[in-house]
C-alpha cells in the first residue's frame, strides 16, 4: 500500500469510528434511550454528523484524496486501493455538489416535514401536509441539479440510494413485472383455495416469541457473539462495524407472523453486514453496497428462505414447542398461513405478490411529482386511483392512503424503488444458489442454514462495498438484474398455494 | 453574557456533547455491547477522546479562554460566567501541562497495567505485577511534578478528582476518624449483641429483585423520564446529560442486600446529576462537582437513609411483598441484618464501620509508595500488616489482599480518599438537613423521602459543578468538611444496634 493511500485510509478510518458512534447513538434513541432525553441526543447527533461531513469534505480530506488518486492510476482499476480511492472521490464529489447552505436548509426543512406529516396523519388530513410536501419535493429537485444527471431527474436522486442503477432501468423492471403482479394478484382474489391464516392469529406471550426468534435468528447464522436483537416500534437492523450488529424486532401478541418474519428480515440484514471482510473494515469499502443489496439480503432470508414449504417443515414443530395452542394445525398450515396474499392499504403489511404495486405506485407519483405533471393537492386523488386500478381497493382515508409513509417527510425520494430491486435480486441470487446447490431446500428441512449463508458470504457479503450493486448481481449471479426470476419465483409459488 | 463568554460556552458546548457520546459508549460496554466488539469500541472512544483533547487544547479554545478571561474581570466571581472561565482555564491549564508524549505514555503504561494485574490477580501473584505497578506509580509521580504542589506531592494527585482538598487536609480527617473506627470496630467485635444476617441470605429470584430495586429507586426520586436502570459487573452510574442518567446495579441471586443497596447508591449519583440545573446544563458548570461531593449523594441515599430504622419500617413489607420467604422476620430484623459489621478483606463489601479503615490503608500506602518510604517488592506484607492492625484479620492471598483493587493498575493513584470524603459529607449534610426537617425520619417510615431530595436539590444540586467542593460543604452545612458527623452517626448508630 502506498503512503498517500494509507494516510487516506487512516484519516477515513477515524471518521468512520466517530460515525459508527453516530449509529450508536440512533440505536439507543430507538431501544433504550429514556424519552426525556430525546432533545438532547438530537444535540448529540447533529453535534457529531457536522463535525464528521466537515471532515470529509475538509481541504485535508481533498489533498489525500488528491495524492492518493495520482498513486492510483497505476493500480488494477478493480484492487481494493483503487477501488477505495475511486469510491472516495465519489462521496467527496456528492458531498461538496451541495453548498453547505442548501445542506442546512434541507435539513431543517427534513426536520420539520417531519413533525408536520406526524401532526397531519394524526389528524389524517392531506391538505396540512401539501405545502410541507411540496416544499421538501422543490428542495429535492434543486438537490438533483446540484448533483446532475444524464437521462432523467429521477436517476440523480436514486444514485444517492443504489449508485449505478437509472430511472430506465427501474421504468424496465416495472414494465416487465406489472402485468404478472396485476394478474397474479386478480388470480389468488377468484381463488377456489383459499388460505386460512387462523392458526397465527390468537394470543402469542411476548417473552415466549422473544425465546423463538433469538432461537430461529441464531440458527440462521446470526453470530450473537459479534450482535444482538432488541425490540424497536419499528425494526431496523444497525451497525457499529463488522463486529457490532444490532437487529430489533416488534412484538404483536396477537400476530405470531409479525415478531418472527420481522426478526428473520433484519437478521438477512445483520448477517450481510457481520460477513463483511475483515481486510476492508474501518474502510468506506466495509459493510453493504447499497439499499437494494441489503434488502436482497433481508427479503431472501425472510421469504425465499423463511416463507418456504421446506423451512415451515423445520420451523413449525419449533413454534409449536413454544405455543402448544398450535397444535391443531401442521407445517402445511403455518406455511400457507405465512403466506396469505390479500391486497390491503398498508405497505409494509403487505404480502409478497402484492407489495412491488405498492412501491409502482409510489415510483409513479414520485415521477409525476418532479416533472410536474401531478400536482401536490392532487396527491391523494391520484393515489386512490392508482390503489383502485392495481390492487382493486380504495383507502377510504389519506392516513391508509398517501399519509401512511414516512419517507417523503424526511426527503427520501428516490428511494422506494430499492425495495424491489432487494426482491429481484433476492429471486436473482436464490436462482443462482440453487443452480449450485439443487437440493438446498432439503436442508432448510433439518434447519442447515449454512450452505445458503457460505454462498451469500462468498458471493456477496464478502465484496462489502467495493462494488456498484450492478457489479455484486452479475458477479454473483452471471447476469445483470432482470424481473424473470422473480415474476417465476411468485408464479410457481403462489400458482401452487392457491392452486391456479 | 459577553459575545465572548457566549463564543466559549458555545465552543465547550460542543464539545461536551461529544464527551457524552463517549459515556454512552462506555455505558453500552457495560451493558448491550456484544463482546466481540471490545476492541473496535476500544478504537470508537480513543478516536473520539483523542479528538476532544485536542480540540479542548487547541489554539482557538486558548484565543476564546483568553478573550473570555479579559469579558470575566468585571464579573462578580461568584457568578456563573465568572464560574464558567475559572473552570475552563483551570482544565485548560492542567490538560496543557502535560506534554503529549506524556500522555500518550501514561494511557499506554495505564492500558497495559490493566492486562497486567488482571492477570496477576488471576495468578494470585502480585510479583507478577509489582514491576508495572511501580513503572505506573513512577509516571504518576512525574504527572504531580508536571501540575506542581506545594506542600506534599499527593495533594497534586488529589487535586484532580477533588480539587482544592490537599494532602494535610486527608491527614486530618483520617486522624481524626481513625482511633473511634478501631475501637468501634473492636467493640463490635466483642458485642455480646450480635447480628443475624440470615434473613436476607437465601434463594432471591433476579427478576423478583429487578422489580423490587425498581419500585424503590422509583420511590426515592429518581426520574424514568430522564434515566434508566440495567444490569453490569460493576455497578456504576453514567450520563449523557442531565436528561439521560443512566443507573445499573448488580443482582446476587443469594443475597437480597446486594442489588438493593447497590441500586440505593447509584440512584443517589444519578439524582445529583437529575438535579444539576438547567441554567447549566451543556457547559462544564453541569453534572457534580466532585468524585468525593458525588460519593456523599451516593451514600446518604445509601446509608443514611437506605440503612436507617424508618427506612427499614417502610421499605420491609414491600420487601416481604416480593420475597415471601421473610415472613418470619420483621422490620427491626431487616434493619439489623443489613447493618452487620464484620471486618473483611474485600473494600467493595464492607461494612460502614470497617469500610474507611480500608481506605485508610490504601492511603497510606500510596503516600509510602510515592515518596520511597515502601519498596514496590514489599506492598504484599506492608498491606497484610495493616490489615491485622486495623481489622484483625490477615489476607491469606494477594488476590484477596493488595491486588484486589482496579485503581492502581489504572493508574488512579490519590483517588481513594474521595470514597471517605464522600461518607464524611454524607454525614454532615445529614446533619444540616436534620437543622431544618428535625423529624425527617418519620418521613421515611411512610416513603417520603420528597424533603430529603429538595433539600439536597436546593444545597447541593443546583450548584452544579459551579462551585468547588470545600465550597459546597461550607454553602450547604455552615462549616468545613470535618468527621464529627461521621463519627457520631456511626457511634449512635452501632452502639444501639450492638448495644455497646
Amino acid at each position: 500500500m502506498s503512503d498517500n493511500i494509507q494516510q487516506l485510509r487512516e484519516y477515513s478510518t477515524r471518521l468512520i469510528r466517530m460515525g459508527e458512534s453516530v449509529s450508536l447513538l440512533f440505536w439507543d434513541q430507538q431501544t433504550y434511550m429514556p424519552t426525556g432525553a430525546a432533545n438532547v441526543r438530537a444535540e448529540q447527533i447533529a453535534v457529531m454528523s457536522e463535525f464528521i461531513h466537515k471532515q470529509r469534505t475538509s481541504d485535508e480530506a481533498h489533498k489525500l484524496l488528491v495524492n492518493a488518486e495520482a498513486d492510483a492510476k497505476s493500480f488494477d482499476p478493480d484492487s481494493d486501493d483503487a477501488r477505495l480511492v475511486a469510491q472516495t472521490r465519489r462521496h467527496y464529489d456528492l458531498m461538496t455538489k451541495l453548498p453547505s447552505e442548501f445542506v442546512a436548509e434541507l435539513s431543517r426543512q427534513q426536520a420539520l416535514g417531519h413533525e408536520v406529516w406526524v401532526q397531519a396523519r394524526k389528524e389524517n388530513s392531506f391538505a396540512k401536509f401539501a405545502p410541507t410536501l411540496e416544499r421538501i419535493f422543490d428542495l429535492t429537485r434543486q438537490k438533483a441539479e446540484y448533483y446532475g444527471y444524464k437521462d432523467h431527474i429521477y436517476t440523480a436522486l436514486l444514485d444517492e440510494y443504489e449508485t449505478g442503477t437509472t430511472y430506465t432501468d427501474v421504468v424496465n423492471v416495472f414494465s416487465e413485472m406489472k402485468p404478472y403482479a396485476v394478474a397474479l394478484a386478480h388470480a389468488i382474489a377468484a381463488s377456489t383455495n383459499p388460505v386460512d391464516s387462523s392458526p397465527i392469529i390468537g394470543e402469542f406471550d411476548i417473552p415466549t416469541q422473544r425465546a423463538l426468534t433469538l432461537q430461529v435468528v441464531k440458527q440462521l447464522g446470526f453470530d450473537f457473539n459479534r450482535g444482538r436483537q432488541d425490540e424497536a416500534a419499528h425494526p431496523f437492523c444497525s451497525n457499529a462495524s463488522r463486529d457490532d450488529v444490532r437487529l430489533t424486532t416488534r412484538f404483536d401478541r396477537t400476530y405470531l407472523q409479525q415478531a418472527l418474519y420481522a426478526s428473520l428480515h433484519e437478521a438477512g440484514h445483520g448477517m450481510y453486514e457481520q460477513g463483511s471482510p475483515e481486510r476492508l473494515e474501518g474502510t468506506i469499502l466495509a459493510g453493504g453496497t447499497s439499499l437494494g443489496v441489503h434488502e436482497s439480503q433481508s427479503r431472501l432470508w425472510e421469504n425465499l428462505v423463511g416463507r418456504s414449504r421446506s423451512f415451515s417443515k423445520w420451523v413449525f414443530p419449533i413454534v409449536k414447542d413454544h405455543f402448544p395452542q398450535l397444535k391443531n394445525t401442521d407445517a402445511e398450515g403455518f406455511y400457507r398461513a405465512v403466506n396469505k396474499v390479500e391486497p390491503s392499504f398498508i405497505r409494509v403489511e403487505a404480502d409478497e405478490v402484492t407489495y412491488n404495486l405498492h412501491i409502482l405506485l409510489r415510483f409513479e407519483m414520485e415521477c409525476e411529482l418532479l416533472t410536474g405533471k401531478l400536482a401536490f393537492k392532487d396527491v391523494p386523488e391520484a393515489w386512490n386511483a392508482k390503489m383502485t386500478e392495481y390492487l382493486g381497493i380504495t383507502p377510504s382515508t389519506d392516513s391508509e392512503g398517501c399519509l401512511q409513509d414516512v419517507h417523503w417527510s424526511e426527503g427520501l425520494i428516490g428511494y422506494f424503488p430499492t425495495y424491489t430491486l432487494g426482491n429481484l435480486i433476492s429471486a436473482q441470487l436464490f436462482h443462482a444458489l440453487r443452480r449450485e446447490h439443487p437440493n438446498i431446500e432439503a436442508d432448510f428441512e433439518t434447519g442447515n442454514f449454512a450452505p445458503v449463508l457460505s454462498w451469500l458470504r462468498e458471493n456477496v457479503h464478502s465484496h462489502g462495498a467495493k462494488f456498484l450493486p450492478h457489479e455484486v448481481v452479475l458477479k454473483a449471479t452471471g447476469e445483470p438484474l432482470n424481473s424473470k426470476y422473480y415474476v417465476d419465483y411468485l408464479n410457481t409459488k403462489f400458482g401452487d398455494i392457491y392452486a391456479l
